[in-house]
């Protein structure tokens, strides 16, 4: 028993996040390395944007509604755990909730990776923060070009 | 190791099938509910469907290739292993290779389970065949309907 509480208190956490609209492999490849950041027994846990966050982040709604966003990202074997994101965006709140070891922020999160280091360096939060690359140049891990692609084959 | 062997042999296997196009929580329910008609720790075996398969049955190619809905299916936790089928549907070639104790079919599944049910009985196999229900009416639980709905997001 004491063993299996040591085991869980040396666990890290890692904070993944992203909209995640139209899941693809470019997603789980990203959430897979964000979990490995945080070595082999890492917990992961993902903050999945509200739809009224993406929309005003990106300037359209995304296609799959936030509830089936997030259950979707829950129901992956590397995510521990799924959590919608405030509907006012705010990087500081996630971070006082989750306290984790690490933040991952995916290739194309750049105003997320401002936030964090702003944040991390305003408070000293002794927190890692890790870049995931990008996968490959595969048209179909972009969940835009899957979009493209579906008008495309479609448009008549 | 005997006791974990017992185990092994009570584990009864599932056998689930679809293209998974688009990956959506109609998908992930309808692997949920496959694998929970085996009982608690049964094993799910997902057969996907080839891009040249799904393109014969459905008239058209599937948006996101095979290898990807293969890995995106496998990296599901209901899942334990996700196949791709052979080129040539074959349903009793793969009950044959699986050796299922039980075959899901899908609500929309009509082809499939009339050449289940034909195996089955032609071969007198010890196969349950279970029908799978459809989940609610949301229109996010459909390949087709989020392919729509991009659509009429973008066609402007």
């Amino acid at each position: 028993m004491a063993e299996k509480e040591a085991m869980k208190k040396k666990r890290k956490v890692v904070l993944a996040s992203g909209t995640f609209d139209l899941l693809h492999m470019g997603h789980v490849k990203y959430l897979e390395e964000a979990q490995k950041a945080g070595g082999e027994n890492a917990k992961l846990i993902v903050i999945v944007a509200r739809d009224k966050t993406a929309e005003k982040r990106k300037g359209a709604k995304p296609v799959v509604p936030e509830d089936h966003r997030r259950a979707l990202v829950e129901a992956l074997k590397v995510v521990d755990e799924a959590i919608l994101g405030f509907e006012d965006f705010n990087m500081e709140k996630v971070i006082e909730r989750i306290s984790p070891d690490i933040i991952a922020v995916g290739h194309d999160q750049n105003s997320i990776i401002r936030q964090v280091q702003e944040v991390v360096a305003r408070k000293g939060l002794d927190i890692e923060v890790v870049r995931i690359g990008k996968f490959g140049k595969d048209e179909l891990s972009s969940s835009l070009k899957i979009k493209r692609k579906i008008i495309e084959l479609y448009k008549g």
